[in-house]
């Protein structure tokens, strides 16, 4: 019997996230089932068992792979010297996510798969460690970068990093809202959103 | 036979919504049934469906509701001139929705309703459209708001008035989707938040 390679196996098991997370996508978590997924995938059951139990299996080990990819996308970014401005880090960040480098999901499709984890972790113990975990590194994330702003001189030294982090993280949570509830949001309106924020002065108007 | 009074009709219908938004942001909205609700708020089927239909309305006339509220919290710190910076006015809105102004629901039910809202209309043509109309209101009055602040020299005149209205909205939106996913979300953090973007020197940067 031939013996099945890593390559193989890795293979099969993305194949199968990519199969199941256009499921949930499309008929949110509690209308798919793994039926749905074994068509959608075009396996066996044997075969998708092999790799998960369930779908609390499937929409973790999903949930877990978008992470690591906004992880990766933000720590390439945040490599640069002197750290590019929020505007420029967040289009970025939210650019990546929205150009189907989440298991080839369009755009809208992969925003409205978040925003079902998100709805689905309410009531689903695991998914929401999941992404509780994900959220605290890149919360920590974040605000090391704001920190680095700070130590620059270019951002207010009374404001907590951490809430400048939060904030961060939402406009791009809200922009990920937006393209699952409205579509067509482009990155873009995100990066001259920040720009306009950046650019009013409190001083002058408090 | 006593006529019933419009208030007593108002307060009815009011109770009935109250119920149903405690059950959906419990149980999701597929997790709930009429029966669920008729329950909750300890009513007969036959005073229930005399003001709703299903729960294809109910969800509907919650979001309804919701953003009715939104649009009058915003609409009365507009009010204001010089209007109040962004920080000051979206920390105002998001504390609304977080204080028990919607149905007198705890501030983590009130975020988890309206991300359970959000999953929804994704496969909801109907609740679909509300929220596109309801969007599109608070989008026009925040993009006034922004040539507002343009107008006063406040804000730099090279970015469309629509992106920075995004923005702003996105932000509010990203801190209900925290708070859903995580709870103990403060609305102060938000304001120092927007308040640490404002302070950044992009000229300075780039």
């Amino acid at each position: 019997m031939a013996r099945v390679s890593q390559e193989h196996l890795d293979a099969r098991r993305r194949q199968i996230l990519a199969g199941a997370a256009r499921c949930f996508a499309r008929n949110g978590f509690h209308g798919t089932s793994m039926q749905d997924v074994l068509k959608e995938v075009g396996l066996s059951a044997g075969a998708v068992y092999r790799y998960f139990a369930g779908k609390d299996d499937l929409i973790a080990a999903i949930a877990d792979e978008a992470f690591q990819y906004i992880r990766h996308a933000f720590a390439e970014a945040a490599e640069i010297s002197p750290p590019p401005t929020p505007d420029v880090l967040l289009g970025r960040v939210v650019r990546g996510v929205f150009t189907g480098q989440v298991y080839g999901l369009e755009r809208r499709t992969c925003a409205a798969l978040i925003v079902q984890v998100w709805a689905e972790s309410m009531r689903n113990e695991r998914l929401a460690k999941t992404l509780g975990e994900g959220y605290a590194g890149m919360r920590a994330g974040w605000a090391q970068l704001v920190e680095a702003y700070r130590a620059a001189g270019l951002l207010r030294a009374d404001v907590p990093a951490d809430d400048v982090a939060r904030t961060m993280i939402a406009t791009a949570q809200g922009f990920i809202a937006q393209e699952a509830l409205f579509g067509e949001v482009e990155p873009e309106a995100l990066e001259n959103g920040l720009r306009g924020l950046m650019s009013i002065d409190a001083q002058r108007i408090s």
